[in-house]
C-alpha cells in the first residue's frame, strides 16, 4: 500500500475515531503529512512480513499534552533528529518507522517523518487507539525494553533517557515534554521486525484507512456503516452542556458533560479525560470505560473530535467500541484497565455493559 | 597529593567557604567519601600535567536544590552509572574526574565517586566557587561543547542530553532534577586533559584544603589568616534577623537579613539568594555581588553556613572575597554577573567597593 496525498485526509479521520479523542488532532498533521509528500514522495505502508526478520524499526510519535500541539507545530526534522541519535546508539540502521500509538495525529506523523526520510511505516501500532502514558504500549507488556527512549524538539535539542522502568519512562519524558514547552517528538520500546510480529497491533493502518474511507463516502449513512465495522455502540447524542478542561502536567485533564436530545431527550452522561476519554458515566453507572474505546463525533460532520476541541454546546454523538483483545488480558488491564488510571472499579467489556441491547 | 581520611574534614570546610553558600552542605560528603576511602582506599590529587593529553576528564557533581540533598543521600554508585554511559557514547575511558564546582558537598563529591572506582580527582574546577546554573562554569566560556550531558539518579535511571545551547542545558536538566525528587547526579562538559589546562581553574582542591587547614588550625586567629589567604573583606557581624527561603523550580531562593552587633551595631544587611548567595544589600547599596564570592560564616565555630542551613537568630559573619579572574572579563560576566542573575546593576569587584577600608 502507497500512502498518497488523496489518502491522507481519510485516514485521519480513521485514526481519529481510534483515537478515542486523544493522539493530538488530525488536521495539522494531515497539512505536514501533504507538504512532506509534495516534496518527497508517497510512503509505502507495509506489512511486517515484508521486512528482514532483523530490520530495526523506530517507534515514534509525539509527547505531551494535544491542547499545546494544536498551537506549537513541530519543525518536521524531529523524526531525523531521532533517527539520527537512534543509528549513533545503536549502531544499526533505521530501515521502518511505525506509530506508538494509531490515535489522533500520532497515526500521521509516522507518515511525515518517513516521506522525508524516504523510509516504509509498518502496518502496525502500539496501542490500536491512543493512551495518554507512555508504558501504556503493546510492547512495554510483550516486554520490550523502553531504552534508550529518544526525545527531540523542534529547536534541535535532544534528550536520551534509559528508565529503572516503565513509571520512570513516563515521569521523565513527561517533564521533559513541559520543559520541551507542552510536547515534543519521542521514540521508544525499539525493535527488529521479528519482535514486532510478537509485540504490536497489527494492520492498525489499513484499519484507520477503512474506516476514515467509510466515513468520507457520502453514501448510504457512512456513520451507520462504520459503527458496524468497529462494533460500535452509540452511547448517547446530544450536545455538549458542560466543558471543564485544563492542561495539567503535561496532560489534558478535565470532565464534559453530555444532555442527550431526540431520542436521548431526559439523559445526562459524562465524560472523564486524561488526552483520551477514560469513563464515560451515567447515573453513576459506568456505561464504558479504558481500555475500550470511547469517541466523541460531531453529530453534523460524522468526524471525531478530540478532548482538547470539544467545545460548549456542540451537537456530538458519543460511541463506545471494543479494544484490541490484548488489553483485555490481565496483563493488559494492570497497564491500562480503570485501575491503571487511579479508578477503584473492575474493567467490563463495553458489549457486555450493553448486552441487552 | 593524595587525600586520606584526615584531609576530608579540612577539604570540606574549605569547600564551604568557595561555596558561596551553595553546592550543598558539606557533613553529608565528608561522611560518604569517609566511608568510600575506608573500603577503598585513598584518592590521589593530580594537576593536569600529571594526566596525558588526550585522557578524557568526567567533570561531575550534583545538581538540584541543595535543600534536598540533605534528606536525600545518594547511593554512592551515581558516578558509575555516569561514567558507564559516557565510555558507552564516547568509546573513551574516563581516566579522571573532576569536580565541577569548588564549592560546597559538589567538591568532595568526585573523591566520594572516584574512591569506588580507583580513578584519580583533578586539581582542578569549573568555577572556583560554586553557582547555580549548569552553563555557569569555565567550559562554558572556553567554548567546550556540554553534549552529552549524563544525569543519574539512586534508582539507576540515566539521562543523556544534546542541549542547542547552555540556556537548554540548564533548562532539561534542571526538570530531571525535579523529576528525579529534587537533585541527581550529573556530568557535562567533558574534556580532555589538554582542554582541561585552557578551560577550568586550576589548583581549586588545593586552595580548599588550604582554606580548611587554616581554619582547622587552633592558633593565632584562624579566622583572620584565613581572610588574608583568600583577600577577604568582612562585611558585617551580627545574628540572623529574618529568613525567607523556599525551594522552587530546582533551586533554594530567598533572603535573609543580618542585624550588626558589637562593632557593626546599628547597621542592617541584606543578602539575596538562589542556591548561593548572590548580592548583599545595606541601605539598598549593593556592598558586594556575584560572581564575586560571599559567604557566611558562624561567628562561633568558624565554619561556613550553607545556605539551606541559616537559621534565625545565628551568630554570623558575612564575609566576600574576589572570584577568580577568569569570572571578572567580558565573557565571564555575562554567564555570572549581576545582570544573567537578572539585577539591573553592573558588577564592581568587591575591593573596589570597600576600597577606602
Amino acid at each position: 500500500m502507497l500512502i498518497t496525498r488523496e489518502l491522507l485526509e481519510p485516514l485521519g479521520r480513521g485514526c481519529a475515531v481510534l483515537g478515542a479523542g486523544g493522539g493530538g488532532a488530525y488536521h495539522g498533521a494531515v497539512l505536514a503529512a501533504e507538504q512532506a509528500i509534495d516534496e518527497c514522495g508517497p510512503v509505502p505502508v507495509v506489512a511486517v512480513e515484508d521486512l528482514e526478520p532483523d530490520d530495526l524499526v523506530m517507534p515514534c510519535g509525539q509527547v505531551g499534552a494535544p491542547t499545546v500541539s494544536l498551537e506549537k507545530p513541530g519543525s518536521g526534522r524531529e523524526g531525523e533528529l531521532l533517527r539520527a541519535r537512534i543509528e549513533a546508539l545503536t549502531g544499526k540502521r533505521v530501515r521502518a518507522l511505525m506509530a506508538s500509538e494509531i490515535g489522533g495525529a500520532n497515526g500521521l506523523q509516522p507518515i511525515v517523518w518517513a516521506a522525508r526520510m524516504g523510509l516504509p511505516v509498518v502496518d502496525a501500532d502500539g496501542m490500536g487507539r491512543a493512551f495518554p502514558e507512555m508504558q501504556q504500549v503493546s510492547m512495554h507488556v510483550a516486554g520490550i525494553s523502553p531504552s534508550p527512549c529518544v526525545m527531540a524538539d523542534e529547536r534541535g535539542t535532544v534528550a536520551v533517557y534509559y528508565p529503572v522502568d516503565g513509571r520512570w519512562l513516563e515521569r521523565m519524558c513527561r517533564t521533559a515534554a513541559v520543559a520541551f514547552g507542552g510536547s515534543a517528538a519521542s521514540s521508544e520500546y525499539l525493535m527488529t521486525a521479528s519482535q514486532l510480529a510478537q509485540a504490536t497491533v497489527l494492520g492498525s493502518v489499513s484499519r484507520a484507512l477503512s474506516i476514515g474511507q467509510i466515513l468520507a463516502g457520502r453514501g448510504n449513512e457512512p456513520f451507520a456503516e462504520m459503527l458496524q465495522l468497529v462494533d460500535g455502540i452509540c452511547l448517547i447524542e446530544g450536545k455538549l452542556v458542560d466543558v471543564e478542561r485544563r492542561v495539567s502536567g503535561g496532560f489534558v485533564r478535565g470532565t464534559v458533560s453530555i444532555m442527550g436530545l431526540r431520542n436521548d431527550s431526559g439523559r445526562v452522561m459524562r465524560l472523564e479525560l486524561q488526552n483520551e476519554n477514560l469513563v464515560a458515566l451515567e447515573e453513576g453507572r459506568v456505561v464504558a470505560s479504558v481500555p475500550d474505546i470511547i469517541t466523541v463525533v460531531d453529530t453534523h460532520t460524522g468526524d471525531a473530535v478530540n478532548t482538547e476541541l470539544l467545545r460548549h454546546a456542540q451537537r456530538v454523538t458519543v460511541v463506545a467500541f471494543p479494544c484490541d483483545p490484548l488489553w483485555r488480558s490481565a496483563e493488559g488491564l494492570e497497564v491500562v484497565g480503570p485501575r491503571a488510571f487511579g479508578y477503584d472499579f473492575d474493567y467490563k467489556p463495553v458489549e457486555v455493559i450493553h448486552s441487552d441491547r
